[in-house]
């Protein structure tokens, strides 16, 4: 039986207890979501504050140079590097997932022009579907092939162009084996190109021990860079200037301020740039970066495996025989740091939850998600928040709640 | 003789004088490069600290609906439309002008397969040149033919799919004739894309008066909405529905949180959007376009004449004979709202205003330009202006300066 004081008594001996104190907590949420939305850097409002009042309204076009707004995308980039196992000069922040999507999908393709499938998992997150299916409408000449996670290493071989996945899935949290569907697909002479989105900050990641080849990941979930923060992307520093960037804008030029009327990439890591991002946005994600400058990610994934963990026991001791069922692997070292709860009539109740302070979401048709933000969150909030779910469940309340999810973001 | 107290009377009876009003202009400051970065408005601070610490410190993912993030494109969109003459479902704000220019480019294309030719002029700004290069070098299909805009009506023959061109040239702040040359694409069937980015804000625009089909422009010269803020795009209502986007994110679906599996464009502008903006970035916009509700562009741009005008007027009093040449058109119904000076050290003659605190901009390879933002720019300040260009030159005081432009954002 898990009890409230042993959740206290593993709080006190958190060895990341202090990571908290760096982030603003809204009195009385029991805040579930850092996998959709990040909480805010104590540090952030003065930052911004900065660059609005003094770097923009002060400094106007000289802070370009000046404050640095220059070198953020290729600044901040480095300091992403080392949470996804990148070099300093292979990631570059910019843009949105998406777009950086496309720009790669379309460079591993022109890398392997004599093959025609993107491989894919029908369980990937959506955007990166819609993508590729933009893709495959543009150039008219690829099939996207959308084989289940379980049986992608049986289905690359020489066919396959690329094959692109979220390294950790936005339902079940299921974690993909990047070692070895890259090394597969290596051995079948295809490229991968994963999206990092739910794993950055939270599950370790190793681009360059995977031997991985492109990876796009998002800004504002773990890396907590804010609503909208500008995304990011990597290539391996061995392909940079094999690729002709499709998105070839001014910041992707060797000599931007030369205004040649000829397109000429940059060599390296900036010629995935395109144009001019924003340096409020930037200034935001830069902030919620330097928080990891002394965080070890040993430590990350260690608590990150102990919060699911004890949330799927509390569960399943407290909740059993109210219709949910655990829809995440109950192998933590198959696990990345969220988890999935199936019930029928899973909107409602996340709905009443919502009405308790406990913020979740849903995802179609009957799942509710639960992110587990180990820089912030307390054994003592996941406790809590279990005890919610108990008694929503045994009350009945979410019968009071709309049954119907709506056009809407969680 | 123009002397200071007919340039104070000036702006005694300026109708736009209370607009000043609403913009942080730096104490000391001559700040001619409006054109490049606008100044920051009064009202971005509490707004920007508000988005920060309520609605994302506070409100996290609520705050998508619960304060309106998720409208933010379609809703800025809509107060960018009255600046360029295009209804409020035309026009959305997202992503950076050259994606942007990427979408309508290759939207474009597809709406006139059997065409093969995209026309533009050398003079055009280098991204857009660029983004169409990476256009052709993706689809392996078409042409991009620049020919000097002066005589680009005559080039628009069957072969033209789109006719690309920034609508106030960047460099001599020429103003292209949006209709006449909308309808000679129109008569030889091929469709127009306009660059609005050196216009919008203080030229005016009529797309839907010229019958425009497509248009993108930047959020950070004239618009003011900071330091590379959201771009824009307008797509004709007639043709929304027969584009295909081809950056095809979730933000281009017709129900984005269904999570389906299969790419369905919503109908209208919202299907060239593509992934999730930066709420901060779309927040300090919107600031800056809600400063323009009770501004009449008809004093707007009597305001910009005047001030162009009064510019090249002391120039050509007050500088003679020290080398330079006004490089914009003189007829101000063929000029923009800057103002371009010649100068065979025109680097080194910027820098030593800079020196004085004059900003303007220098563009390779001789060209000082001059941006005259008729919202917060004063008569006495041009006056000054000048007044430092002429005993600048007569000084020789630029001798002192660097005389070679570096690689570098002005």
């Amino acid at each position: 039986m898990i009890d409230r004081a042993h959740c206290v008594a593993r709080d006190r001996s958190d060895p990341l207890a202090h990571c908290r104190e760096r982030f603003h907590i809204p009195e009385g949420l029991l805040y579930l979501d850092g996998n959709s939305l990040g909480a805010m850097p104590k540090a952030a409002p003065a930052r911004l504050r900065q660059v609005i009042e003094e770097e923009w309204g002060e400094g106007l076009i000289r802070s370009w140079l000046d404050a640095g707004w220059w070198d953020m995308p290729r600044r901040l980039g480095a300091k992403i590097a080392p949470l996804i196992g990148a070099g300093a000069d292979e990631v570059v922040a910019t843009d949105t997932t998406s777009v950086n999507l496309f720009k790669l999908l379309i460079a591993a393709l022109a890398l392997r022009p004599d093959r025609r499938v993107i491989l894919s998992d029908p369980g990937n997150f959506p955007t990166d579907l819609y993508i590729a299916q933009g893709v495959q409408g543009l150039l008219g000449r690829h099939e996207l092939r959308l084989v289940p996670a379980e049986r992608i290493l049986d289905a690359i071989d020489e066919s396959v162009a690329v094959v692109t996945l979220t390294h950790v899935d936005f339902k079940s949290a299921q974690i993909h084996d990047m070692k070895g569907i890259t090394a597969a697909a290596h051995r079948a002479g295809a490229l991968t190109l994963w999206d990092l989105s739910h794993s950055a900050g939270a599950v370790p990641v190793d681009l360059e021990g995977a031997g991985a080849d492109l990876a796009v990941g998002c800004g504002y979930k773990y890396l907590n860079g804010g609503p909208g923060a500008p995304a990011y992307l990597y290539v391996r520093r061995a392909l940079q200037d094999s690729i002709r960037p499709p998105l070839s804008g001014w910041w992707a030029h060797a000599q931007p301020f030369a205004f040649d009327i000829e397109f000429t990439a940059v060599a390296g890591i900036g010629r995935n740039l395109c144009g001019t991002q924003s340096a409020l946005a930037m200034a935001a994600l830069e902030v919620a970066l330097d928080i990891w400058r002394d965080v070890d990610m040993t430590a990350v994934r260690a608590k990150s495996v102990a919060l699911t963990e004890l949330f799927i026991a509390l569960v399943e001791q407290d909740c059993a025989g109210f219709g949910v069922a655990v829809a995440s692997p109950r192998d933590p070292a198959q696990r990345g740091s969220h988890v999935s709860i199936r019930h029928a009539e899973g909107y409602a109740v996340a709905q009443a939850l919502r009405a308790r302070g406990v913020i979740g979401d849903f995802r179609s048709p009957d799942l509710m998600r639960f992110g587990f933000t180990p820089l912030y969150l307390s054994y003592a909030e996941v406790f809590d928040a279990a005890a919610h779910l108990a008694e929503v469940l045994r009350s009945g309340a979410w019968r009071e709640m709309k049954t119907d999810a709506p056009a809407r973001v969680t």
